[in-house]
C-alpha cells in the first residue's frame, strides 16, 4: 500500500464542548467541523495541525465503541488513520495477505467523505489503524 | 503557544526488531535512524510518513517509563509531540499560567536533537503531550 500521510489522529473525548476549550485556547489550534455520525453513534469535531487532521471523538449513545472505549482506558488516542494513495480496496488486500486481521473486509463510508477501513490492533502493535481515501 | 505541526506520534513497543516488519513490509514506511537515549531507558526508531514522524520506543531496562507503561496498557501510540515555533519555553509558561499540570518545568534535552518538554495527561485530555523545538 502507498500512505502519503497521517490523515488524522482519533481522540476519544467525553465531551467535546469540555475539551474544546484546551485544544483552541490552550494549544491555539481551531475547531473547523464538528459531524454527527450516526452509524458509528458519534459526534466528531475536526481540528488541523500542520497537514493531520485530529478528530474529537464523542460517544451520543451508551452503545458507541467510544462510550465502551472510555470506560475502559480513559480518554485519550484512539486510532490513527494512514491517506492511502493506491486505493483502500487494495490496502486492505494487501494486509489481508500479509496476515493482518481485518476490521472491515470492503472499504465502508466514514466521516469527513472518506472511504474508510480499520485494521484490528492485534495484528497493528495495539494501534487501532484506519485507511481512507477521499471518496470519488 | 504556536504550534505548525505534529512532530512525532510515540508508539511503546516491546521489541523494534519484532514490529519493523510490521511498519516497512505491510505500512510500506521505512526507519531511517536508530537511537539509544540513556537518561529515559529506551532505544528509538524513527520512521517518516508525511511530514510527522513515528518514534517507536522500547524500554532497555525494566525502570524504564515505557516498560511501566507497556505491562499497564501494552503496546500502542505512547504519546504526541507538536513543534513549536515560538519557543519551548514560552510555551511551557503558557501552559502553566493556563492551569496546564507540567511534567517538565523548563525544557531538557531529548531524542533527534531537540529540546523538549512534557505536559501531564491529567491536563491534556489523557493524552501525554510534548512540545519540541530543535536545538539551536
Amino acid at each position: 500500500m502507498k500512505i502519503s500521510q497521517i490523515e488524522h489522529i482519533g481522540i476519544a473525548v467525553e465531551s467535546i464542548e469540555k475539551v474544546l476549550p484546551y485544544f483552541e485556547n490552550v494549544l491555539g489550534l481551531k475547531c473547523y467541523k464538528t459531524e454527527v455520525v450516526e452509524d458509528q453513534k458519534v459526534k466528531t469535531a475536526f481540528l488541523k495541525v500542520g497537514e493531520v487532521k485530529l478528530e474529537l471523538l464523542e460517544p451520543t449513545s451508551p452503545e458507541s465503541t467510544i462510550a465502551a472505549y472510555l470506560e475502559k482506558r480513559g480518554q485519550g488516542m484512539h486510532h490513527m488513520a494512514f491517506r492511502i494513495e493506491d486505493g483502500v480496496a487494495n490496502a486492505i488486500a494487501e494486509a489481508d495477505a500479509a496476515g493482518i486481521r481485518l476490521i472491515d473486509k470492503a472499504p465502508r463510508k466514514g466521516a469527513d467523505s472518506m472511504n474508510i477501513a480499520f485494521l484490528h490492533p492485534k495484528s497493528t502493535v495495539g494501534i487501532l489503524t484506519e485507511l481512507c481515501e477521499p471518496q470519488a
